[in-house]
């Protein structure tokens, strides 16, 4: 089944590459263009375009599929998605041991400079446009900005925001997400923007096999893609010392009445006000102490022994 | 003078590469900034910038000015174009002697295949989509194409559509364009368009220096600009060989209600009910022994004295 099959490409290349019997579920009007192009194909045989909601979707002798594929991840993974609906087709149509296209799917998030809203206007052509840059910065505080980042716009190491399971996920459990973190600066510059991105994750079927697993990855390491990156641009630019702590909050929460919509939300927050991870990469002197010692006795952190507590005695040692 | 200022960057041109005075006009909010990033750049002694219509802008003294400086084309030149505002800036605010950039512009059209509406789509990752693409050209019968071409795309010589001398003309002079032409297409392929572009000449102060004249060129031979080319996509394609003749007339007329816009119509001709140009650069057989007749009589040319009679009498001999 493919969920949101829109022109009904996915579904071509599964039953190129062998699929008994494809339902391609599209809500919109595109259906009957997906119609079109799978008879173009010539694999009308194969294909059964089902022009309505997957929720609606009722199938013949109350049939299961094996397989599950759907691309519907949007910017920053979860804006305008089809997720929800890719977890009921599971819960109605999927059979016990069958698989879906991708399995997993994880949210980044990392502190960044953003050149195109700052550096780019100091000098163009030798005019200097600052201003304009501030005006444009300012137009975008209610939206996300969706640019492409290089990885030296990073300006920490990034943080995993969420997992998502589409083999176990219900619905409720994508109503909201949270991460708190603080990092340390990874090199001298400018903390302009919090990024967002993400990946997913194929099931890798055949588990003998050498292959490594297909990751669809969309940070600044890997060559763009038309979701390029999400940014939060901040409201003011912060000038950071490598090393420096940089610690904040970010929320993406469902929106109450459009629910395929979230709110983003970063707060910034003192880094020396809230607690670091263990270890932290900030150059903060207890820090440096807790990952040094943390390196000296790998044993308790495997055995989740340690608590600060526990470090703090033991420095006090 | 710089018409439509805009941000102002023209007009900070001009003052860093001399301009003892610069009034920098712009009907738009737009001259808001453009009077802070002139201050940014510390040119508010030399730069006024004046937020108003040009046509309803009163200098002191009844000032005149050397130079009209204008970034005005739109696509296909005329697009919603401030030409008429550059004119009436001439005519109000020129010196009799005073020199506008640019100084000249010229419209080419040529028949020419569009790959991102046919061929792209014929093998996409094994997946035939013509279908789609039959679609999206039938969504663009209303508007031309703004789309970047090669010079493989073309499948005709250009030919000139018009010529435009800011220098003398009015305002009705631009009221509307016209060309009907005949082009033998010069390899064997798809005609699935009609591509626009144009051509921006700028004054050679110095004639005896040994500069080439500074042209803005945005034809497909060049690097895309902004501007890339306009493209009436046609109904239908045409298969063509090389030599055949394609027959068209591009009319661009003024808008009667909304004067910044012009109406384009592209008429399909048959090649066999129309006139050729002399010489033409199509096959067929009257137009071979022209050509042939004109470069074995070149003074006749030059005298004009070439009308098609003549040359029908000479071959008759």
């Amino acid at each position: 089944m493919d969920v949101g099959c829109g022109t009904g490409i996915l579904s071509i290349f599964c039953a190129q590459v062998g699929a008994g019997k494809v339902y391609a579920i599209e809500a919109s009007n595109m259906a009957k263009l997906a119609m079109k192009i799978v008879k173009e194909n010539n694999y009308q045989n194969i294909i059964e375009v089902i022009h309505n909601k997957v929720e609606d979707v009722i199938l013949s002798d109350d049939k299961k599929v094996d397989i599950i594929v759907s691309e519907w991840m949007g910017f920053y993974l979860l804006h305008e998605g089809m997720l929800d609906s890719v977890l009921t087709a599971r819960d109605m149509f999927l059979k016990e041991d069958g698989v879906i296209f991708p399995e997993t799917a994880a949210i980044f998030v990392a502190p960044c400079s953003v050149p195109s809203l700052y550096e780019q206007w100091e000098n163009v052509h030798g005019v200097s446009m600052t201003t304009f840059a501030k005006l444009l910065r300012e137009s975008k505080h209610s939206k996300p900005e969706i640019t492409i980042l290089q990885p030296q716009h990073l300006i920490g190491t990034e943080v995993t925001m969420c997992w998502i399971d589409l083999r176990w996920d219900k619905v409720s459990d994508l109503d909201s997400f949270s991460v708190q973190h603080v990092v340390g600066a990874n090199k001298t510059g400018l903390y302009q923007g919090i990024s967002i991105w993400f990946s997913c994750n194929f099931p890798h079927l055949d588990k003998d096999s050498n292959e490594a697993p297909v990751i669809l990855d969309t940070s600044p390491f890997n060559l763009p893609t038309h979701w390029k990156q999400t940014v939060i641009i901040l409201p003011k630019e912060q000038h950071v010392e490598e090393g420096e702590p940089i610690a904040f909050k970010v929320d993406m929460t469902r929106d109450e009445v459009s629910s395929r919509r979230y709110t983003l939300q970063v707060s910034l927050l003192d880094p020396h006000e809230v607690e670091h991870p263990l270890p932290c990469s900030c150059h903060l002197t207890k820090c440096i102490l807790i990952k040094t010692f943390m390196q000296q006795h790998p044993e308790k952190e495997e055995n989740m022994e340690l608590t600060s507590e526990e470090i703090n005695s033991d420095l006090d040692e």
